[in-house]
């Protein structure tokens, strides 16, 4: 049996087509326009690629992008006045400020700093307790994401038994939340776990999120489970190559012959994680707005 | 085998009387004296039993008991400018609002309205997120006292299996995060949880949690294992009887015979959970005043 690839590039444009639609019907009512900011402090390359695919999706949705550059020895009241000013631009509803921040900087402070209802990362303690509560609230991005996509292989996740691999605050922690709101009956495994290859196993839902290129291996699958691979890993490059090839944390090709539904990397999760955003940012919108 | 019984009430009264000390360190060096504030609204008979209680314990420690009690149908306004006024009230570390509240009043609009650094029954969302994320805060009082048992049988909880059956937000879901905390790999099960008995029969630690009488039965638990049972439910009375006696979610006498360790009920968790609220009073005292 081969396992069902689940295509996050087609599931995230249907989600970026979905948004637009409705960023087009409120701007036809004259009911205003979505707008995003991002700050990026410095110039880490990683980031500019990223910061730069978020301004022209959010654009491409029909949303304003506001786009914000900082030096990297930007002194931290300089980013935090920024930040507040932002809070109280009406025109912004989602304010992201892309991390890693140089070390100068208190990157939680910064987070606080954001207006929980414009925190369109959810990385502010009030949604992380809104999510632990279960209080409407901004859920982070790739969790968000992984679930869309779970959701795509299950129309009902309650009863089923998900293992999450990864107790990071941006992907395993809240993620463990999701599906225990979905009815999912969750266990969060991690480094300090025994016999992590059984406890996978156990698994009708397995999400990696460590880290580890190709960690998890075909037999800790159980036969038809789901597979969602958060992880992306570059390998070394082969020899003579000029970048080693991205991998996930799952050991893909072994994994497709046990799994049920699995996700590529990339083309899986990753692709969510912006069209997710752009979610957060309508939903910020209209949370703002009074828009059902 | 007999499982050894955790003596909840006396692990209580030795965290009890290490807090009256370090009360008394305090003072002794003139550095001030934690207050608790207690509201009461209406006069539910549970309640206010609960309430006397946790004032005696105040006192008993050193620390000042403020008590306030409102009519059943004070309007929520009222209830909620006397917050205001205790979260400005230097001589007041700790607030608790008793819940549950009459109908009329937003029980979680009065807990958002409560300063988070003085909110010791630890509800607050942005203690549920500071708790999520790790960061440092004020916690749950029964989930706390839980581990705290948990932690007079088990020096290290890491790598070890916790399975919380239940994912209430005042034990279940916050419990699952301190246990994480502690590098156990946790699992929540709950109502929707396929085959519970198994689910439980892998757990080295199995926390019931539900306010199910004696649901978890012997045959659940793995020989050796370490058993909190959180619930405290009255069976209705025997013939002739005037009140029915109290038992757990686990029963007990099955459960004791296959079990490592095991809470009663009454005399485990139960004790616990005051003695918590004033661990969390005088925490969130040192907090205030920079004490270490």
């Amino acid at each position: 049996m081969s396992a069902r690839i689940i295509d996050g590039k087609a599931i995230a444009q249907e989600l970026r087509d979905a948004i637009a639609a409705e960023v087009a019907g409120i701007a036809a009512r004259g009911g205003g326009q979505p707008g995003l900011a991002v700050v990026l402090v410095g110039n880490d390359p990683a980031s500019e690629v990223y910061v730069g695919s978020k301004a022209r999706q959010t654009v491409a949705v029909g949303m304003r992008s506001f786009e914000y550059r900082l030096p990297a020895d930007v002194p931290e009241a300089d980013l935090l006045a920024l930040v507040d000013r932002l809070n109280r631009d009406d025109a912004v509803d989602g304010i992201l400020v892309q991390l890693p921040l140089p070390g100068h900087i208190d990157a939680n402070r910064v987070i606080e700093a954001i207006d929980p209802d414009k925190d369109v990362d959810g990385f502010h303690p009030v949604n992380a307790g809104r999510l632990l509560i279960g209080l409407p609230g901004l859920v982070p991005c790739t969790p968000l994401g992984s679930l869309l996509l779970l959701q795509s292989v299950h129309h009902d996740l309650s009863g089923l038994s998900a293992v999450v691999v990864g107790r990071s605050n941006i992907v395993g922690k809240p993620l463990a939340q999701l599906l225990l709101q979905q009815n999912a009956t969750v266990t969060i495994a991690h480094s300090r776990t025994r016999d992590l290859p059984a406890v996978c196993r156990g698994a009708d839902i397995l999400v990696a999120a460590v880290g580890r290129p190709e960690m998890v291996r075909g037999d800790w699958i159980r036969p038809g489970a789901t597979v969602i691979d958060v992880g992306i890993n570059r390998l070394p490059p082969a020899p003579g190559a000029a970048k080693g090839r991205l991998v996930g944390d799952v050991a893909f090709e072994e994994a497709r012959t046990v799994a049920g539904a699995i996700t590529p990397v990339p083309g899986g999760v990753g692709p969510m994680t912006i069209a997710c955003l752009l979610r957060n940012t309508l939903q910020a919108f209209k949370a703002r707005h009074g828009v059902s």
